[in-house]
C-alpha cells in the first residue's frame, strides 16, 4: 500500500476514535494490524492491501454502538469504511472487500467471515482477547461499565464464573475468554492462541483461589469473633 | 463483637458504599476484612473487634472523595465511623480508634498507621492490592476513570511502566504494585505478599512481552507492506 494511502486510512481511524475505551483504542488497532500481519505471512493468497485497510477501519463504528445500543459497531463500521474508501479513490471492489471484512469480525453478530481477508481480520482481533492482554482488555472494559470482579452463587459462596448471565469478570472468563481459541480460522492465529492460553488461565486461577481465601477463610475466622448478646 | 453490632456495622458500611466502583465495593471490604482476621491471628494483642468495625468501615468515605476530589477519604471516613460509633454507643475510647485506623489505612497519605489494629487494616488492605486480585482491582479502577494500558515513549516504543506518571497500568504497576509488600507492617501480611507476588509479576511480563510482540514485530512487517508512491 502506498504511504499516503495508508496515513489517510490512519487520520481517519484517528478521527472516529478519539473518544474510544481503553479496550478498544488506536493501540488495539495496531496490536491487531499487527498480528494480522503476523498471520497474512503464513497465508500466501491473502492481499496484504485490504488486510491493512480491514485491521485499521474495523473499529471505527465503536462510537455509534456506545451512543446507540441498538447499533451493531461492526455493521456500522463497514459502511462508513465502505463509503469513506470510495469517496477517498480505493475502488468499488476494494471498498466491498474491506466493508466484508469489517461487517464480520464481530464475536457474536455480523455472520461469519468469509474470504481469507475477513478470517485474518476476525482471528487478529481475538488475539487481541487471548492472554495477559484479553484479560486486562477485559477488565478495562468492565470497569469502563461498571462491572464487578465476580458474583456470590444463591447459597452465599463464590461463583467461579461457570453458567453466569450478569456482567462480571469471572463471568466474561468463562464466557467468552477461556475458550476462544476453538473458534479461530487460521493455522498461525490458533498457535498464538496456544501459546496465550497459559498465561490467562493461570491469571484466573490464582485469582479465583486468593479471593477464595480471602472471602471464605475470612468468613470462618469471623464467625468465631461474633457472639450472641452476653 | 456481638452479632446485633455487626450486623449494625454492615448495615452502615452498604449505605455508604451503594454507588463504590468494582474495585471498592462490599466484596473488596469483606476480602480485607477476611485478611485482617487472618493476619490478626498471629497478633495476640490486637482486639479483634476493633479490626472488625476499621475493616468494616474503613472505605465508608469513598463517595465524598468520589463527588469532591480535594477530600481524602480516609479522612472523611474516619470522621464519619466515629461519629456513627459515638452515636450508636460503642464508646467513646472504641470509636477512637476505630478511626485512628481508618484514618492511616491510606496507601500515600494520612499517616503511618501506630497502633497494632492500625496496622492490620493497613496490611490487609494492601493485600488486595496484591497478586491476581490487585491486577484486576487496579485495571477495574483504570477503566472505570478512563485510564490506558500503556503509553508509548518520546522514541516510539511502548513503556513498560518505569517512571511513568500519567493514568496507564504498567505505570500502576511500576509505581504501586510492584514492590507492595516492602511497605508492609506485619510478618503475617509480608508472607501473604510474597504468596501472590509471582502471580502479578508473571500477568506483567506476560503481557509486556504479548503487547510489544503485536506493536513491534506488526510495524517492521508494515513497513514492508508500504511503499511510495509508484
Amino acid at each position: 500500500m502506498e504511504r499516503e494511502r495508508y496515513a489517510l486510512l490512519d487520520a481517519y481511524m484517528r478521527k472516529c476514535m478519539r473518544d474510544a475505551d481503553g479496550a478498544h483504542d488506536r493501540e488495539h488497532v495496531y496490536r491487531v494490524l499487527g498480528v494480522a500481519l503476523d498471520i497474512a505471512v503464513t497465508e500466501p493468497d491473502a492481499d496484504k492491501d485490504v488486510v491493512i485497510a480491514a485491521c485499521l477501519l474495523h473499529d471505527i463504528g465503536r462510537r455509534d454502538q456506545m451512543q446507540d445500543k441498538r447499533l451493531c459497531h461492526a455493521a456500522v463500521g463497514a459502511e462508513k469504511a465502505e463509503k469513506f474508501l470510495k469517496k477517498n479513490g480505493f475502488g468499488e471492489e476494494f471498498a466491498q472487500h474491506v466493508a466484508e471484512c469489517v461487517r464480520t469480525h464481530r464475536f457474536r453478530r455480523g455472520g461469519a467471515p468469509q474470504s481469507i481477508e475477513a478470517k485474518i481480520l476476525f482471528d487478529a482481533d481475538k488475539i487481541d482477547v487471548c492472554g495477559a492482554t484479553g484479560i486486562a482488555r477485559t477488565l478495562l472494559y468492565q470497569g469502563h461499565h461498571g462491572g464487578a470482579l465476580y458474583a456470590q452463587s444463591a447459597d452465599g459462596s463464590l461463583s467461579d464464573g461457570t453458567g453466569e448471565k450478569g456482567e462480571t469478570f469471572f463471568g466474561e472468563y468463562k464466557r467468552k475468554l477461556e475458550n476462544i481459541g476453538e473458534r479461530l480460522f487460521t493455522a498461525r492465529a490458533r498457535e498464538l492462541a496456544a501459546q496465550r492460553r497459559s498465561a490467562a488461565l493461570a491469571f484466573y486461577q490464582s485469582m479465583l483461589a486468593e479471593v477464595r481465601f480471602s472471602r471464605e477463610e475470612g468468613s470462618a475466622l469471623l464467625q468465631k469473633c461474633l457472639c450472641d448478646r452476653g
